[in-house]
């Protein structure tokens, strides 16, 4: 049997104020859940139509009008869970990162973690007003991903002033992307949907590289989009099987 | 003034039947009406609180708080527009062309549209029981670059049984996208977003070609990553400048 408080609780967490003072996060549908239950993060409770997670110690049976009143879904899949917000892990500064200045859509931010499991990028550094990872439309569209990508919060002005770190961004005045050697262990940068990036950080970048365009009229592609180009270009030369 | 008889006509466009049946469909946001009003579309209406449109002939002026009643958008901008659908244009099967089985998603579609026109594409053919392009969360993605793709829909039979035609392919478990060379005068298909191809499509496509992943335990990519991907490899080879 479902709470009132357990209710109360899943929904709160719909805010990430309430994330944070909880350290709990919400996910659903059968493919994200088993993907997290698989991984490190902990499981605090499992609410499921199905018998399929019955012999989970933290599972509780809720039939369908339930699972309606808790899920953020149009279309609520069988299972919704509570799991707790993992501990940072350390970021290895020496291997390729991918760094989003002030994402804003969830949508985007949860397709470019997919991208980043895909490529095999293990770390994702936001600077600390983009939306939070652990907000649900993130953790949907991550598709699981979120279990085994590192993302990390952070003001950008150390990693763009550092010297010890080879910084490049995808921008729109930059050299060809096509012409671009990458090497191992660069931090790529990527600004805000509508903004691009801020002052602070463009000036700092020096490497930057654009998606050669064919039609001068289209002014600017989707974030993720960019971000999947770009990535699959580093594969095809870097980390490409 | 708005009429209450435009208001229910533009929020009766929500519907694809409407849209079909007046043969109109609509667009918010000046950005996007600017692109739309620069184009062949023809405007209907555009109804806005900023005096930038005044001198349209189909200039209607509106309050901010009759603006929020009719638009589709969370923060409304500005204008909303109401456009005549535009009449297919023929299919160049000399150039390359994206097709999508089932597409689903608004909002990835929106973002193919601007992919194709980043990247050249004139052509796109989506199956018949597709998402409809003139869905407003479909115009919104595209963010203008609607207008100058052309978007048409067939069943796919004969586009797949016909010798004429190059067809490949993004498929899970065809040959390294990275190794695969691209002709001029290809078609490209894509499946839907949780189940690929049909059988049908998918047994008469000899090409297949599969985004190299680094990490085996990434089930899929979004539809619009891979179509951005495989565009981004096809514009390096073809079209690229």
């Amino acid at each position: 049997m479902i709470t009132k408080n357990q209710i109360k609780l899943i929904k709160s967490l719909r805010s990430k104020k309430n994330r944070k003072q909880s350290g709990f996060f919400v996910a659903e549908g059968e493919k994200i859940v088993d993907e997290l239950l698989e991984s490190d993060i902990e499981a605090v409770n499992i609410f499921s139509i199905s018998e399929k997670y019955k012999n989970l110690k933290y599972y509780i049976s809720i039939n369908s009008t339930q699972l309606k009143q808790i899920s953020n879904l149009k279309t609520p899949n069988n299972v919704l869970g509570i799991f707790k917000i993992p501990a940072n892990k350390e970021i290895d500064f020496n291997a390729n990162i991918v760094a989003l200045e002030e994402i804003n859509d969830p949508g985007n931010l949860g397709t470019i973690i997919r991208l980043c499991d895909w490529f095999g990028i293990k770390n994702i550094i936001c600077s600390k007003n983009s939306v939070d990872c652990y907000n649900p439309k993130v953790v949907q569209s991550s598709m699981g991903s979120i279990s085994r990508v590192n993302i990390s919060y952070m003001e950008f002005d150390n990693l763009i002033t550092s010297v010890i770190y080879d910084t490049v961004a995808a921008d729109l005045n930059g050299k060809s992307l096509k012409e671009y050697i990458f090497s191992k262990n660069q931090i790529i940068f990527f600004g805000n949907e509508s903004n691009g990036f801020s002052q602070k950080v463009s000036s700092k970048i020096k490497n930057k590289i654009t998606i050669q365009r064919y039609n001068d009229n289209v002014e600017s592609l989707n974030l993720a989009s960019s971000v999947a180009i770009v990535l699959s270009q580093l594969n095809n030369q870097i980390t490409g099987k």
